[in-house]
């Protein structure tokens, strides 16, 4: 049976972690709020209203059979094993979990830059706090991100190829993502970077080139970078 | 064999999400960085540093015998169910897990409110910022995610004492501190949510109730709320 994900159509946001790894895996799934058919954008509204016994605070939320899971990183955790993208002990599976929470903490300074005051607010409403932030983030956090996972992929006993053992995870999707948006979003400070932790740019490109991956970043699937998403390209941003 | 927690002295923090688990189960640990006979905050520079094959970008970091984790969500899935703080079945341990990083959410917006534009920067440096942040996040922010806890212990098929199921698990423990901190911040603000959010009030009470969650509180083992950590009281932030 395929997995049904909801998740707000027009940006790639957080779903897009929970598409990158069903695609990689060749999984069945229905992206429920793009399919009119099932229901589009209501579906989702719905199931955010209601619930049932399970409700989640915000999509992404994933479907499975009469199992509803919500948190990006908890859904990844549940199909992990599912779609072969974990290692098959516990202390893989935990590290693998701890890399996905890092990201995911580096994903949400890279969308508070823009956004530092509150979400609810546009960013025309907070460009000047915004500017302040970004020059932090870009300088500062960034670069520790980034180094952080090269410093990863160094010491990984079993190689620089992936994050944890010798084998891709969805936490090596997750960072393939990360590094694709603050390449977008923060093209120059991200080359800057990106320059000096080369076995992550080497993963990136990995990932992009694996053959799933890159049919799926081809296609219409695949929502392109825009600025109603996570990262956004706002010049003034970059430096 | 106990465990070794390494987290910053002096602050609740994040890893107090952790010794709250390890003092509810009664398991033996060490709080490395309070023990000068076990290096002390030495330690806890030098695990940062260093990390051998399973660096950690910050702490809380957890050592069970050879095995080092970090991320606070990451280290309570693995200690959930060796403390018996988890359900048995996925589903449930899922189901835990969203919930916890979704209290994981609401701290790192709570946090946010006080330093929205750098964690580096001092909150004198970044006061009126704070304040606009601080203003959507007590009228939107706290309301949307109180008000979701009390939704779902009102709709857990088992009853409303828990977040799942019938039995007291890590989430619990989280979303009391989540309460315990924003009582602290803005108690204001907090004490009108927590009058219309019965059931949440409720658990937050009987968590407290618990026998080693009592004592543990009223040791010296429980740091203070102070203006360094998360939860900082900044009266003109709670409106």
């Amino acid at each position: 049976m395929a997995y049904d994900l909801y998740y707000w159509p027009g940006i790639q946001g957080r779903g897009e972690f929970v598409r990158l790894a069903l695609e990689e895996a060749g999984a069945d799934y229905v992206d429920v709020a793009r399919r009119p058919d099932r229901g589009g954008i209501g579906a989702l509204s719905g199931l955010l209203a209601e619930g049932g016994p399970r409700p989640s605070f915000a999509c992404p939320v994933l479907k499975d059979g009469d199992l509803l899971i919500g948190q990006t990183a908890a859904i990844l955790l549940y199909l992990g094993p599912r779609l072969g993208l974990v290692g098959e002990s516990e202390a893989e599976r935990i590290r693998t979990h701890q890399l996905q929470l890092t990201v995911a903490d580096a994903v949400s300074e890279a969308h508070d830059t823009h956004h530092p005051i509150a979400s609810s607010l546009y960013y025309e409403d907070q460009k000047p706090e915004a500017a302040r932030a970004a020059k932090i983030f870009r300088e500062e956090r960034l670069p520790a991100f980034l180094g952080w996972f090269e410093h990863v992929l160094a010491t990984n006993p079993a190689g620089p190829a992936c994050l944890v053992g010798a084998r891709l995870s969805y936490a090596d999707l997750s960072l393939f993502q990360l590094v694709e948006g603050l390449r977008y979003a923060f093209p120059r400070a991200t080359a800057r970077v990106l320059a000096a932790t080369p076995k992550l740019a080497a993963l990136h490109a990995a990932v992009a080139r694996r053959p799933r991956i890159a049919a799926y970043l081809a296609s219409d699937r695949r929502e392109r970078f825009n600025e109603d998403g996570i990262f956004r390209r706002y010049p003034e941003l970059d430096g």
